[in-house]
Order: structure tokens, then sequence, then C-alpha cells
């Protein structure tokens, strides 16, 4: 069974304090054995030309998504490092909505992790984007 | 509701006339609504040495069964080409087992389909490889 | 031989028509047969905890390098969609320097265009990132 | 300047010695500081129906012809295994030619090698692939 480090009011904290000026973009909607949901609150400079989401915004979703799942197994010591990330844009995000990533963990290995996320509008059922990623966890 | 255009036996004997040389590599083990099962038989030809199953044996199996799980949605008709893989390999596979690989679709679009795959040594809970893929869907 | 629709230029002025809200962000340094090298004038809004550029802000150059490349040379009329991006984080970009992006198209189909982008910190012989990108052109 | 450990003829020759079974398919064509070529001699077995090389056999090619660019630098010691591999197929090969791979090291890391590889039908310039893989390199 997958024993969680911290849970997803812990994760809100951590980053309010490590990552000041990113973390209102983000809320922790859940961390459990299965994964982690994070909501990107969408504001105006989140969005391209046409009023959707950009690609900066939903890589960034992605990769904060997997990171907090991480810690979330590993807890706060460690500081993982992105180094890939594949992502798929497969749809339009729907305009004036809320993004949410269902990130889990497929990995968690003594040097790297990967994970993959999908990327929904609040309320749909078709992922915008989905994302593989691999971070590298730094020797204690 | 997903209609499927193929079902898992359909799938088989489409595998075994237009792929013949790689048929008998594979089995459809299951195609429905949530996706498609493909299982990799194994032998000699797809080993590494020491062993373990090569990376393009189970890269190929992550294309054939996206490939198939396409097929099973849009029908023999079409001639699905891909054109992005990214693959991950998580874990060394377990010798003298079968691979699993579980498809699904997540986007089938008017000229690309996007899908990931999850492939397993046969009884394993743990994935030894994830992949995305997207294949071009040519003008009918 | 590579003949180019737009100059860099005219690149930059597309920028400040189309994309208001990032165009201030970058300066096509040079658009040419062999490709297109994009300046990103790093400012605090750009940087994480620690002082380095984030991801999000590197995925944000290559891709806004590899859509004004596909400009450069189709023309300013299609709306070119990014559909895929594998981009690998290699090394902590230097602190205070701009990052520049080196990319080149490699394949420019009907449907489909493909390139790949290397992110240097200015001055530095090695490359932070490297990305490869797939965006979809629209019929016209 | 980059420091070779193994040259052309040696890498043939660890090929032959611990990849028996699909040595016969590869030719090191060059070995520099700019980098590695490797041939696919193809052979009916690397073929998909139509005759153009399978996308298994292409992605064998970047595999093999990255892994040697790195045992060129880090000598054959280490054991470095795949983790990850973004492929963009992005044209059909010429039947009947040999496919050319050239690989270049992006980072060669304590823990992770990263590079790229374009490969081409033999006399042509413009690439079928590209891929993008990253290696995981064993504590000694």
């Amino acid at each position: 069974m997958t024993v969680l480090q911290m849970t997803a009011d812990e994760l809100q904290q951590f980053l309010a304090r490590d990552f000041g000026q990113v973390a209102e973009d983000f809320t922790v909607e859940r961390a459990d054995g299965a994964g982690l949901c994070l909501r990107l609150r969408v504001a105006d400079r989140h969005l391209r030309p046409g009023g959707t989401v950009s690609g900066p915004a939903m890589f960034g979703l992605a990769d904060v998504a997997m990171y907090l799942a991480i810690l979330a197994r590993i807890g706060p010591v460690a500081l993982a490092v992105t180094t890939n990330c594949s992502i798929d844009f497969m749809r339009k995000p729907v305009a004036g909505r809320d993004l949410l990533a269902e990130a889990r963990v497929l990995k968690l290995g003594r040097v790297l992790a990967v994970g993959d996320v999908l990327i929904f509008s609040e309320g749909e059922g078709q992922p915008v984007a989905r994302a593989g990623l691999t971070y590298s966890i730094p020797p204690k």
C-alpha cells in the first residue's frame, strides 16, 4: 500500500512557502494513494489570444502536479528536478473554466521518478492534454 | 458511449492477414470501450543479452497495441501512421514472462489520434514501461 | 533552397500584434534557411526560487521559437497549433543571463510540421535544454 | 575538446561480442567528437508490409546509435540503460536503402546522459525520423 508522507494541506502550505510567486495559481484538491489532483485557478495571465489557456500554463500545471505527487510520497526534504516532459495537447480547453490535473507516480526509484498526468477542463470528461514526466531525485 | 467497429477476434484476423511476419508475436486479449489489451508472446528473438525483453520489442508492442486500439474505433479501412512515440522504460521486465500492453485512445480526431499505453510483465502490478503515441489518420 | 516568407523583423511585428502580452519577452535574433534564433529577455517573472529560469518559461521559449520558424516558412496566414512537445532539461541556466533558442524545421508537411530546438544561456556552448515539437497546420 | 575512449572499430567489436544477435544489423561508420554515425544494414526482417523499414527497427537504430555514442565517451565499462525515448517519424524511408543515424551526446552527467539522433535514408538530405533519448548511467 502506498503511504503518503504529506497531506493535501501540507503540500499546499509547502507551495505557499517555497513557491510564493506561483502558489496562488494552484490548489491541491486531493492527494492519496491513487495520485494527486491539482487545480489551475485560471486567470488572465494564463490565457493566449482567443481566451484559451496557454501551452506554458498547461505545461506548468502538469509539472507542478507531478512534483507535488512525488513530494507526497518522499516528503519535503528532497529537491526533485524535472529532466523530461513529453506533453500532448489534444483539445482546446473550455474558455472560462479552471483546469484540473490528475497526476500519478508510476515509478519511484532511487535516482529517477516517472509519472503521467491528464489535464481536464473542469466538468469535462475528455482530457485537453496528457503528459509523461521524469524527475531526477538528488542523493540525500 | 464508445462503439467499437471491430472485435478482438476481427483485430487478430486483421493482424494475421496484413502483418503476417509479426502477427504471431501478438495476441489481442481484449478490446472494449475502455481500451485494448495486447500480449507479446515473448520468444528468443525479443530478448537482449541477459534475457530481458529488448527496447525495440517493447516499442513494437506499444505501437501495435495503440494501432489496433485505433482500428477498433475507426474500422480496418484507414491506414494510420505513427508520427510520435514517447516511451519511458521504468523497470526490467521479469525474465520468462509475456508482456501485456494496456492501450487507451485519448483523442480520435479528424487527422490525429492520441493515446497512451502501460506495459506490464504478466502477473505484476507495477508497469515496466509507459508510452504516449500519436498517429496520423489519412483522409478517406 | 529554403525560401522564407517572413523576415526576422516581420516575425517580430507579428508577435507584437498578435501576442501582445508575451511579445515583450521575446526578440527574434535571426531567421534564415538554417532556422530561427529567439531570445528570451529574462525578467523576474520567468524565475523560480533560486533565480534560475522556470521550466514553463523554457517551454514557452521553445514553443514560440518553433512557431515562428514555421511561420517564417509558410507565412502569417495559417494558425499552427502545438500538438506535442518533448523537452529535456539538461543543465541549470546561468543566473542573470538571457536564453537563446535555436529552432530548425525538420519537416513541413501538409498537415504536420516537426522541428527541434536547443536552448542556451547566452555565451555558453552547452545547451540547457532540448525539445522536439510537432504542430498541426489547419487546412486553408 | 571531447576525448573519445573508444574508436569506431572498438565499438564495432564491442557490439559483436556483447550484442551478438543484433550486431550484424549495424555498422559503425564514424565516431568522433561531433558524434557517431551508425548504419542499419536493412534486411527483410526490418521491413513492414509495403517494403519500408518498420518503426521498431528505426527505434532500435536510434537506441543503439546513442548507446554507442555514450560508450565512445565513457568507455565499455559502464552499462547504460535507456530510460526515455521520444521519436518522431517524419517521412517514409526510401525502399531498398540502408538507414544512417547521426547521434550526438548533448549531456553526459553523473547519472544521466541525454542526446539526439537524426535518421536518414542513405543519400537523402531530409531526415526520416528524429529522436531524443535519455540513458541512466549506473554508479561504478
